[in-house]
């Protein structure tokens, strides 16, 4: 096989591959043919070509995301290498381990006039968990004949593998993105069959995870005696808990377990419709609602609602059980359990009692009181956003992935109980517009799996070098809600009729998306009707030999009325 | 008019004014609310709504190339502000001011789990002039009745106001990109006709400029001796350099003045096409050729040979006039002339005589020649990318601006001697593909001059999002010279043929932009041929209605050959 005659070139590559680096997303650039050489020669590896580096960040943000393991991207030098930092905030808030990797000229050539050259060094540094800045040892072969230059070289070349492997470590043990700038010299083309390098491996240390019975059985007291306990579970990878814990948990009478939708985690007395329940309680509603004590699970949660109630209605014990993080989102956190959530569990549901409690009794007939007034208000309703959500969440293929778009997409589907099989996910982290498609196609081809990106008009456009994508499987859904702009800004207070509310808060337009699906070899369905929309769906779904989009188009002005109403209605 | 009735709202808008700030990029968003309020409600501001924050920042900048003030650029909380990376990056190597101002949440709530929030403050850090973090003085004012609290809120808005003013000075004094960061507490939306603030309006002292004539005078010494001086002209706006200067240096016998394409200056004697002089010299040509000083005037250079001949064949003396900063470019930089360009020669060339030189009459021998080839060269050569920019570039509007896009489109154009009534402009501070075609758009509609951008189809298809512009003036024409992938890898060393070639440095693909066209309101021309071109051309500038793109198919893998083969050719 080829290497890149470069040492460092060689060492990313092999120390990649000791790690458990497989999937290469590379966009095209001279300066990193060193990398491109290497990687694409490797026969480990799978290497991906996109353009725009903005959108190949996503598409590797969804590989990890699927595959949960290290995705590798790589790009020439320049502004560039920018263009991964909105993927790259997302992949820090949601503790995905993408591996950013910026070929760069050597030191000396930065900041004299040269071409594509900014300062890459710690660029990152606001949202990294690591950066790994190399050395190019690479001196032609005739030049270095004085054994201290040799000498010298091999040490570069040893601080680099170090560097490397801190870097990897990081990403593979914290769960985050890292990066590693690699100067090269010139010539960049030249290969060799050879190994020239035999790279050390380093482990990280991990400590052992060890939770103490006597520092758990204060806090299994105060569990046991609490007649109101909540449990609120954000973003988590389905069957992260296993199912015995929910079970307990789910039939405990003094425990409520809110799940989001992109919790992924299921059983039939959890509360999967947050705000359902929290968005139409009066004062004395949120008081009998609030905990005594509230454990959260896994990452962000969506619903803005449950966050307001949890912050004026405090439990008197937050506790959050993650092995990395804990945020203080509800202002009364006093306790990070930093372990393994299912090791948490077994530890810990052996040791408590269970009070007698109506608390979940008297929740769970709300919920079915809500539950049925959620179904006479989607009756009652005109053609809308709304409407609309009801009938694409009742028609995904099972088993598949479901991958949403922000603000208002994720939003409205938290408003629906959904079938179980489905895989949830959304790009929560910092809950940017900016890369939902391509990410939804990362995760499409990472997971192998039916997946369906439902998107607003604004996110889908902004993304549209999403599908500026060769990967794009042919069973490919995406569903467009397409309100003719960020009718989300509808809900906000002020003035709704202006022209300038208009144009830079709803940010109206007229664009549909049967040009980008002609450009880009899409399947092109729309729909403006519930009629049409419940004739058009079989179709979509039906469609196999390419890669469709179901444009649903709905009246840009009165879906905040209706989502409002929704609250006052169900009440 | 109306304010928000957050103070530090008012103040960043009260202070762009006193700035003369005046355009306004306005991504949507709600956290960013009192800023939009504030902007599109004052009279004298012209605000301007794109969706896409890369696109809207690039579209900034091309305004404030033309405009030559400071532009902002407004967006929301989170991952947006990222996505303004890559044109602040430019803006930095291009010296533009371009003004980022982020809102934000508040301090405590960041890295607490709230949406849309990311560690905003000094993110830009390695390629900005200035960062300002301001705080948000803002309670309610039914909170506020201690006096206490009145007088630390004042304390706020005055420290708030002094850091406007110093990001805005710096933007304006040291021409680059500068970032306020504001945080906002909610309510978001309230306004106010009232003036709540009166901001300190702050000064940054600039020093006189004096170039000392005893210090000087060694300079000129030291010119009046050499027989073989070089001036090396780079980017510069349009008419920077008083033309009585350039007169006596272009009439000087032992001067050669080359300049490029984006330097906008203009003599008969110059040399505006520097790879066709350099390209093809050999040792004793170049020997010929190195100078005993060099000048260099002016930004970032794009021929690749003059950087190289000049590394390898240095001049005795390199000097760098500029008021703001010199690159040792060749890396035998001694003398940076921290001054104005038109000061300096006023200074200067009243005290150097001229020596007896045929320096630049037998380089204009050479250039005569070589002109001559250079035609002969196109005569003899079928349909190909070099044939398709001669057509074009001899059929541009006079006393319009050029656009053009990186990096195989500069460097070609660069090949020819164009309309000298042309202002030519490309993203050369970090000659990346990523906005090209937003910059040019910010441009048109910042000069108010018929602009035409010149792009290959990996830069337009790549910023796309740049048609995503209600602004795009009916008179804006974009060439796109399309020969399906970045066709400027097939110059570089390596296999062609591979299948891995192909796909990650060319960079295949089959699109063009007749969808986007569709999409966009764009009238849409195409041409595959010589003929086709030639006839197309008149109805393509003929159409006047709405903005047009003509796309030049060429065929993939011919252009390298020829454009390799140029260069023997004229030797």
């Amino acid at each position: 096989m080829n290497y890149s005659t470069i040492p460092v070139a060689q060492s990313v590559v092999l120390l990649c591959l000791e790690k458990g680096v497989k999937h290469i997303v590379i966009s095209p650039g001279s300066r990193n043919a060193p990398l491109t050489i290497g990687f694409t020669a490797h026969p480990a590896m799978k290497t991906y070509s996109i353009v725009d580096e903005r959108s190949a960040a996503f598409f590797a943000l969804g590989l990890a995301q699927q595959l949960q393991e290290p995705v590798a991207v790589i790009c020439s030098s320049g502004s560039a290498v920018l263009n991964y930092y909105p993927a790259i905030s997302e992949a820090y808030y949601s503790d995905i381990p993408l591996v950013v990797i910026s070929a760069d000229r050597p030191i000396e050539r930065i900041d004299i006039g040269d071409g594509q050259t900014i300062r890459q060094r710690n660029v990152f540094e606001n949202h990294i968990l690591y950066s790994a800045n190399l050395y190019s040892e690479y001196v032609p072969d005739e030049i270095v004949t004085d054994p201290k230059l040799i000498q010298k070289q091999r040490e570069v070349t040893k601080h680099n593998q170090q560097e490397i492997n801190k870097a990897l470590n990081k990403a593979l043990v914290n769960q985050g993105p890292v990066h590693i700038n690699v100067p090269f010299y010139e010539p960049l083309y030249n290969t060799t069959t050879q190994k020239l390098v035999d790279p050390i491996v380093l482990d990280q240390e991990t400590k052992p995870v060890v939770l103490q019975d006597e520092h758990l059985q204060p806090f299994a007291e105060k569990w046991s005696k609490a007649k109101r306990k909540m449990i609120l579970i954000g973003v988590l990878q389905p069957n992260t808990i296993e199912q015995q814990f929910l079970d307990i948990l789910g039939s405990d009478p003094s425990v409520l377990v809110f799940t989001e939708t992109t919790s992924n985690t299921h059983h039939p007395n959890f509360f999967t419709r947050t705000d359902n329940i929290i968005g139409s309680l009066d004062d004395q509603g949120f008081k009998d609602l609030q905990p005594e004590i509230l454990i959260t699970l896994g990452g962000m949660i969506i619903s803005k609602k449950v966050k307001a109630f949890l912050r004026t209605y405090q439990p008197e014990e937050h506790w959050h059980i993650d092995p990395k993080k804990a945020y203080d989102t509800y202002f009364c956190l006093n306790k990070h359990f930093k372990v393994p959530v299912n090791y948490f569990w077994s530890k810990f549901l052996n040791r408590i009692r269970v009070p007698d409690s109506d608390y979940q009794k008297n929740w769970l007939q709300v919920r079915e009181r809500r539950d049925a007034l959620h179904q006479d208000y989607i009756k009652e309703m005109g053609w809308c956003d709304f409407k609309a959500f009801d009938l694409v969440l009742s028609r995904l293929r099972a088993d598949s992935l479901l991958q949403l778009g922000n603000s208002s997409t994720v939003r409205y589907v938290q408003l629906f109980d959904i079938d179980k099989s489905l895989k949830v996910y959304c790009n929560r982290g910092t809950s940017g517009i900016d890369g939902s498609t391509s990410t939804a196609v990362g995760a499409a081809v990472g997971s192998e799996l039916p997946t369906t990106l439902i998107t607003g008009d604004l996110s889908f456009f902004y993304d549209s070098n999403g599908l500026w994508n060769s990967y794009i499987p042919t069973d490919f859904k995406i569903i467009l809600i397409n309100n003719s702009g960020g009718g989300i800004f509808r809900i906000l207070p002020g003035d709704k009729t202006s022209k300038v509310f208009e144009t830079y808060f709803e940010t109206i337009h007229d664009l549909d998306a049967s040009h980008l699906c002609a450009m880009f070899g899409l399947d092109y369905f729309v729909a403006s009707s519930e009629s049409e929309l419940q004739s058009v769906q079989d179709k979509f779904y039906a469609t196999t030999h390419k890669p469709a989009l179901l444009e649903i188009k709905t009246p840009r002005t009165l879906n905040d009325q209706i989502l409002l109403g929704y609250f006052s209605y169900i009440r």
